[in-house]
């Protein structure tokens, strides 16, 4: 095997997905996915600790880019408006790395497998904490750094079931821009 | 003993919560909380299916006032109005099955126990499912449902930490007024 191995990553994870999908998430091995994607099960723990990571790994993690942009903000904006702009950022750190129907795919597995489910709970609880604290390093107080953040993590969160649910034919940072309006109408 | 046994659940809630800060909650076991609380092992499985189920059995389930709160709801009242009626209900159960004392001692043992931590985030996210459908069957569209379910929970997640962090001395319910202002105010 070339030690280079154009866009090993995306078939593993394209792999990991078609096999959930057919065999189940449980039935699935490590080496499954490695055979299915050409690569041998060495290169597949180079990429990833197991198999639930092929489904989190993620080369634009969402919570940094939350943190960046709240610490990158202008002073004038608002703590939501600092958080909303990371989750926007995120958003489209994440319709790179993946399109919509591998999201959906992917969607569909960790609706299915309750260990899954948690881990994405794990991981927007993580980027609502990250949002959380780098608001205290910006000043501000609580229980608003604790609201925006949750508030613009349940944009996100409203966003990206709308954009796999194929209910709408707009990208993932567009399903933000609609998730933001319709929080505004909410008020 | 007695088969009539006096708050034999507050007991071994107590007991928990005491045993789990003192040895840690791995090294607690369900009959040191049996024991601790002067039932017998049998009274301790007759009331929870394991250790992690004290912490979790709430006699006012979160979920249940959310969705009751919805569908009784003015028609005239906004998606988000709904549940956070409902999230505030929940907030004066909660605070009745539990003292501000208990709650602060059960948030620390969850905070520190990563199994917690995944069970708790799985009970937010059951209310947040639960407001949704709720607001689906009283004709709410996505992702305003999502929307409303997410920010209203939002605000009793906000609410809980700061009730327990010590750092106010108003009630749950009233913290949740508060943090609903501050959302006001973010807006």
């Amino acid at each position: 095997m070339a030690r280079w191995e154009p866009d090993a990553r995306g078939r593993m994870l394209a792999a990991a997905l078609d096999l959930f999908a057919e065999k189940g998430y449980d039935k699935t091995t490590a080496g499954d996915i490695a055979a299915r994607a050409g690569v041998t099960e060495r290169t597949f723990f180079r990429h990833f600790a197991d198999k639930r990571e092929v489904l989190f790994a993620n080369p634009n993690p969402l919570d940094e880019a939350v943190v960046k942009a709240i610490a990158a903000a202008d002073e004038q904006e608002g703590p939501f408006q600092m958080v909303l702009d990371g989750v926007r950022d995120a958003a489209v750190g994440l319709a790179e790395a993946r399109s919509r129907e591998q999201a959906a795919q992917r969607a569909r597995i960790v609706e299915a497998t309750p260990a899954l489910q948690e881990r994405e709970l794990l991981k927007m609880a993580a980027m609502t904490t990250a949002a959380q604290v780098a608001l205290a390093e910006r000043g501000v107080g609580e229980p608003t750094a604790a609201l925006a953040a949750h508030t613009a993590v349940a944009v996100f969160q409203a966003a990206f079931s709308r954009w796999v649910s194929g209910a709408t034919d707009l990208g993932l940072p567009e399903c933000v821009d609609e998730a933001a309006a319709a929080l505004r109408d909410l008020r």
